[in-house]
């Protein structure tokens, strides 16, 4: 336990972020562990709780890396990582469905739902949450394990196979992920976005800029929305051959309006996609096979926290990291 | 091939149905036969249709029962059904993807797209979508193989597990068929629907109404949509729980707003759904499993087509069967 009994964090609060200096550090409860943050992601989730995506207010962050400084014996002084999903471990969705305690109705979500996040020094998380993070994973990689564990989440939803052709719309932080981790199944990947130029900074992956004049109508079996916007949506449904198979990767503000008619004639399954697992995104890291280093914008301390949030909201830009200073 | 020229048939054109005597029998084609239709039934799309759900003039009309009058010599004195979606046989969808044919984009669809359908004397099919309809069907239970291989189109899209609940929402034509069939899988099927009597129209199924107070919500792992309005797709959203499949198995006029957020939280998966397979309709009516006699309301002649429709989209009415005069 460190000695401090305050300390700072980014503080939201009515679509208004601010850092403060006394926020108490937060006690551990029973199967809890206390990790002292070393560095925090934004996500594109924590710009849109500014937006209003939520009713949160505390502190956000759920992208982190740290070390354990209170908790259990196995884990005090580990390099971690976390899953951001604390589960009740007692509702019939915890108990009866192995696999779906990311559903628990009673979870709370660091930094998104009913629990202070990772923009501070500390944060507190369930010890069976954490995953220890091998040495020879950077904190610039380890950073990418929580949004690297969403992209891979498709695979656990969706079966792709080799020989289908998967369209990811959207080329920011998100989609570059999203489309690494599909092209390494042996599907044929196309990106579709503003920036074709940044497929050439994964050499190695199989994945394509789409043509200049968009994606093809009609002829890929899967598309992925990782923009949050309907235009994206409408790209990636246009795209589809019949039958094929849209995953909604984005969180979305408000509602999205679709054509549910050609979703019911051309038979298009929607797949809504959340948080995914945290093993295989770290085998996938360890291992060398996703590339973060051109993932990575900018760098900014906590004290700048208003500064790395109007950064990351700016177009063009990618993962915007917050430093921190805890002992 | 019969020897009048000239037929009766019910004509859609600008929203307005007229009954025309002077529409030519149709002549088949090579690799098509000539039915004289016995029965046609008037289904929800056909309603929709007359909305203008799509540009559709001519006879509309696609569920049917009928006798091949010209056509190959072993389907020749047939009673037949057929599928309804004619495709070209030669584009890629065609010719790579098995059992997606139905999604042909060169396709003529039976009475809704590019092909005069089932409200006449005659039409006229590809030989291959005939199905031979065994001697103890009746045609009251034939004229449902259409629509209830439209109901095991969720089969064929989504694995029902005997260990799962099902909600069906709609107590109609369409929703009676879907919850008779997904009930024979073992699964717990309840219907959402104003008409909670329909349910005892049904002995020897395993479906239920639902409890007066509707669905629970968050709690059922597939609903299946059957109303095809905006209610019934929010019933059948709340009802499932995180992770849940919702299938769209009913036509929709315009556009459907959702939830994306909710969709993506709970990682909901949505089914668009359509046409279905023949032959397991076929044995599962022959064999008793599915019954159809509570789903008729009303008989009409064909002349009587546009008092036929109007009792069709009246509340609470079931299935409308418009008879023939054929030779």
């Amino acid at each position: 336990m460190p000695e401090k009994k305050t300390m700072d964090a980014v503080w939201l609060e009515d679509g208004r972020l601010q850092l403060r200096q006394d926020i108490p550090v937060p006690e551990p409860g029973q199967d809890e562990a206390l990790v002292a943050v070393t560095q925090a992601g934004i996500c594109q989730t924590d710009l849109e709780l500014i937006k209003g995506y939520s009713a949160f207010h505390g502190i956000p962050g759920h992208e982190f890396v740290g070390t354990v400084s209170a908790g259990p014996a196995n884990l005090l002084g580990k390099r971690v990582v976390g899953e951001i999903n604390a589960c009740c471990g007692r509702c019939p969705t915890c108990r009866d469905r192995a696999g779906c305690v990311r559903h628990c109705p009673e979870r709370t979500v660091l930094g998104i739902a009913g629990r202070h996040g990772a923009m501070a020094e500390y944060l507190v998380l369930p010890s069976a949450n954490l995953h220890e993070v091998a040495d020879n994973l950077a904190d610039d990689e380890a950073i990418f394990v929580e949004p690297l564990a969403a992209a891979l989440e498709i695979q656990e939803q969706v079966h792709l196979r080799p020989d289908q052709r998967v369209l990811v719309v959207g080329d920011g932080k998100l989609g570059l992920l999203v489309a690494q981790s599909c092209s390494r199944t042996g599907a044929w990947v196309e990106v579709a976005g503003h920036h074709p130029e940044r497929i050439g900074w994964f050499p190695g992956t199989a994945m394509r800029a789409c043509a200049d004049a968009g994606p093809d109508a009609r002829s890929y079996d899967v598309a992925v929305e990782c923009t949050g916007d309907a235009a994206g949506f409408d790209v990636a449904l246009r795209a589809l051959r019949p039958g094929g198979t849209l995953i909604m990767k984005s969180t979305y503000t408000g509602r999205l309006t679709l054509d549910a008619a050609a979703v019911v004639v051309d038979e298009i399954t929607l797949v809504g996609s959340r948080c995914g697992p945290f093993r295989p995104a770290l085998t996938l890291l360890v291992s060398g096979q996703i590339q973060t280093g051109p993932l990575i914008s900018a760098r900014f301390s906590l004290d700048q926290a208003e500064a790395a949030f109007a950064r990351a909201a700016q177009r063009g830009v990618l993962k915007v990291i917050l430093g921190m200073k805890a002992e």
